[in-house]
């Protein structure tokens, strides 16, 4: 039996045991999420369900599984990979296309139970507002709703426990807010909205307000706990023995008190008669809201701290530039050693990862990677989403392009890049593609725009040459990126296909990617993206306007330029750009790599 | 004692009889929207409460009038014309700079009245979803709403009746879909809601659903009612002797039955008990739903005959691009004209919008202007809503810019148009922001998208030039616009500052300005507009996208244009549109006119 017979087997098998447990709760249809109890992006193994159930290992999707059928939602990113890790599991792969305000599988479980059939989904695995879409949708279908089991805990005998590890301090001079002041901001913002309490499960929200770090998730310097903010008390709902003696007693001192992980929900049932409480329906599991009391007025907005980690501070600043230019440093070596050893040595594509992750670990306050290296070579790179494996693992050889999208986690910032370098001979279809990008992420680089613009909005200066083209990519042109935090985080989100919330508004130094790409199905995938920082532009009389600085320090590979394709102002973006990336990154690198640094950002030969 | 000090004293004395009437209700405050019970943007007199009251003469504000004091709220395009036309009377201008979910002056009229205070709105003068918003906020202040009186009723004594003009047929060819095949739509998209019954308020709506045109309001070809659509039945609620009798019968034999206008209130109070009816909460005034059972469904949506008709039909198109070359020869004559008097003859900006009239009036089709002309000189073209009348008519003559924003109700189509001439010599500063305004206005009309982007994610493409160099403009880029029918009309909206809903999406064949601007205030104002109308473009492996076919026929002013400023690109844009200037527009002008159409169309001298 080889390895993807194995594979499907112990899907098909999983499946058939949790039918059993759905037939023995009188549960016509189960829905999975994947979504942890705090509606985390990167969640834990112990709340993989979907995976575990479905061997799909894409980030986003849904798992709905009937008695007879299963099929799993997902969009664009994963249509290619889902068809793939899906085949011969009887999960049928369903493509999401578009927001629908009532979730799609909704009328496609209706038509395969019994009226009025019961539908279970664990309450723990979905947000407050996404239960309500379903609530709505199952209404209207004449379906019942049962949140209130979790059905993978009756046939997953080996799940895995919640994760155990430390919780360790980010401290001065990398932290540059006190705790204090940070609680103090969070209870003003409280206060204007007449809450007493407010309850946060978002783990970066609680990792910034609280100056903790933590190793619980992958690639995200979190920890999993739950915090309960009072007018004049905190209490952290966390593990026993993930909080070290010393930063318990400190946090002691502050008002932060430490709670059992598992007693959020009692705490929630015995807020007092007539609080109120606020808390943010998207980030806030659906089994908490039901056990708050009917007398406790419940106030619903975005996570007064999620808008204040968007907001980098001076010193962040600071420290995210100095950050950029050791991890430009590290991109150097490895880029330098590609150059050399293409053709001549064998690379993979994970070793292209390896050397990466090496580079990186030998930099100054290098915690882990920002979140698994891509590296994909031609037909591997038009997945935008696709990490190499033992199995897909590619050689990089002969022609085409490599696509490398890595980031690290230092303790003073966190950084994503991607660069796409040539290997072989490219074709002018290639360029072709490479300068269009190109043309996208400099358009959106250069832009002004007027202070507040909803980030949304901004998406089509990226893709009108794009879209010119007839060309264009199915996901956002730019997430937030935390300070030493996750690698992707709220509000903004420089999407047109995002809803335009008045709460995705740009403001002043929040750091935000610019990645626009090209995806070429079988063939190749280009992505040139950097990290950019809001800063006021010269005010006028039309009022106050933001530009962004470009942080990530890395020469783009103009062998893969098509100069005609751009024009003068273009052509003096990029190489002012590279200037400053060799001022700045050439004092950190030596031999190959500073000469290949020099080399790589010559201006252009016009 | 002068035109001044008459129209302030009017207004005061008009308050105090409005405070009065408040005090023998009960009222503490009245919230005057200016809306009719259509919810229309163009009102008829009897409606005009707001203006009637305060005599602020904008089209948007809400007013609101204490026992003490009273307030106008209102977007930035009013703020100057506000405070020109408050002044003295007592009436706050009040700014509104963004939108919120609760009405600003909510929190304004709470500070002003005793707790629990009764506030009187109309209910037939606010849509159930603006009033919603209204209850809410209310609520929140602890404030009683009372929408069931009409204080204004009370006080003015003179109050216009609703409009009786006669009703008339829009017929083949220029109407080419039957009204029965429109209700047969109409009536599927019910079914996919499943509702039997639908009331719609929409005048344009009905006017497009009925083939059917009307002049109860100016500038807009609609007529004054109401429809309560069954699955085999129509009530058309509209007065007495408006529909001539030849058009009744044949409404009669399509199953169309007239009822009078007051009794829709009583028709929506009698629909069947566990009826399902279909209703645009932005569309459908509060009062109308508050009468229908408690028993009966109501699925809130868009107007279908809104989606219907934002899109063209293809025999429509031709008829529109007829229109277009007959309103750019009217345009022509009135150019030429302006080019040889200005420096001449004494010209005004009244004078300048009866020369357009006359010459539109002229032209195969003509039925009315499609709104009030914007003639403004220099300054007054810095008001982007600026209508010339006795008080502010400026001669022009001197140096600087004249704005002219007009357009025509014909037959075959509904045009809008704005160009910027040049009167003796103008500044460098001036061909800049001309320049500015005209690359934002091409870089958006030679976009390509993804057929179904929601359209206000397309307006920063038209922005990002001007942003580029600190400058915005506090109107929307573009407006959809009616095939005979009103000059702005929905879905689509091309504005960063909407709500991106997923009905704004594009589709093919809708027409939509595209008009950017700058207006530098007491200076002088610049805004360029065409009427452009989506076409599917080549489709790609990336899916169907839309570009713009621009409808607008008329040369925009060389002599504005800092060249130096353009692209290759652009300047190619402009050539190729002169070029089909001149051949569509040459064969229907003689003269002077076409010796001006001749010169102004003239390749770019590069």
């Amino acid at each position: 039996m080889n390895v993807r017979a194995l594979h499907t087997d112990r899907v098909v098998s999983r499946l058939t045991a949790l039918r059993a447990a759905m037939s023995a709760s009188g549960v016509e249809a189960c829905v999975v999420t994947g979504a942890d109890p705090h509606i985390s992006e990167y969640v834990p193994e112990r709340w993989q369900g979907r995976m575990w159930l479905s061997g799909f290992t894409g980030s986003a999707g849904t798992l709905v599984v009937t008695l007879e059928e299963a099929g799993l939602w997902t969009d664009s990113r994963y249509w290619e990979q889902g068809a793939s890790e899906l085949e011969g599991t009887g999960v049928q792969l369903m493509k999401i296309v578009g927001p629908s305000s009532i979730p799609p599988f909704v009328g496609w479980i209706c038509e395969r139970v019994t009226p009025g059939a019961s539908v279970a989904v664990d309450g723990f695995s979905m947000s407050l507002g996404g239960m309500r879409a379903l609530e709505t949708g199952m209404q209207h279908a004449g379906l019942t709703l049962r949140t209130d089991i979790d059905l993978l805990d009756a046939v997953w005998t080996e799940r895995p426990c919640a994760p155990s590890n430390s919780v360790y301090a980010h401290s001065a001079p990398y932290a540059n807010r006190e705790r204090s002041d940070k609680l103090s901001d969070l209870r003003t913002a409280m206060a204007e909205k007449g809450a007493q309490w407010h309850f946060i499960s978002t783990l970066d929200d609680l990792g910034w307000l609280l100056n903790l770090r933590g190793s619980d998730v992958s690639y995200n310097p979190v920890f999993v706990s739950h915090a309960l903010v009072g007018t004049d008390s905190v209490t952290l709902f966390i593990a026993e023995g993930k909080i070290p003696r010393e930063i318990g007693e400190k946090l002691g001192q502050e008002g932060v008190r430490t709670a059992p992980y598992e007693s959020a929900q009692s705490a929630l049932s015995a807020l007092p008669s007539n609080a109120t409480l606020m808390i943010d329906p998207a980030r806030v599991a659906y089994q908490f809201i039901r056990s708050v009391p009917g007398d406790v007025k419940v106030v619903e907005c975005i996570n007064p701290t999620t808008l204040f980690k968007a907001q980098k501070s001076r010193l962040d600043a600071e420290h995210i530039r100095a950050t950029m230019e050791q991890d430009g440093a590290a991109l150097a070596e490895v880029f330098a050693w590609l150059d050399k050893a293409a053709g001549v040595e064998e690379i993979t594509e994970l070793l292209v990862g390896e050397k990466l992750a090496a580079a990186r670990a030998d930099r100054p306050g290098f915690v882990s990677l920002s979140f698994g290296t891509i590296a994909g070579f031609n037909a591997n790179g038009a997945l935008p989403h696709y990490q190499a494996s033992e199995l897909s693992n590619s050689q990089v050889k002969g022609d085409g392009l490599l696509l490398i999208d890595s980031g690290g986690q230092y303790l003073g910032g966190t950084t994503d890049v991607t660069r796409v370098v040539p290997v072989g001979d490219i074709t002018d279809e290639q360029r072709y593609d490479f300068t269009l990008v190109l043309k996208g992420m400099i358009a959106l680089s250069r832009a002004r725009f007027p202070r507040g613009t909803r980030s949304p909005m901004l998406d089509s200066i990226a893709r009108a040459p794009l879209w010119a083209a007839g060309i264009d990519y199915g996901h956002g042109t730019g997430h937030g990126v935390g300070y030493f935090m996750n690698v992707h985080e709220g509000p903004q989100s420089i999407s047109y296909r995002a809803a335009a919330e008045p709460w995705t508004a740009m403001d002043v130094r929040m750091v935000t990617s610019i990645e626009p790409g090209i995806y070429r199905h079988g063939k190749w995938g280009i992505r040139i993206e950097n990290l950019v920082m809001t800063q006021p532009a010269a005010p006028s009389e039309f009022g106050d306007f933001l530009e962004f600085e470009t942080l990530t320090l890395c020469p783009i590979d103009t062998r893969c330029i098509a100069i005609h394709m751009l024009s003068d102002d273009e052509c003096s973006w990029i190489d002012a750009y590279h200037a400053t990336v060799w001022e700045r990154v050439s004092p950190h690198v030596q031999g190959q790599a500073r000469a290949w640094l020099e080399r790589s950002t010559r201006p252009l030969g016009r």
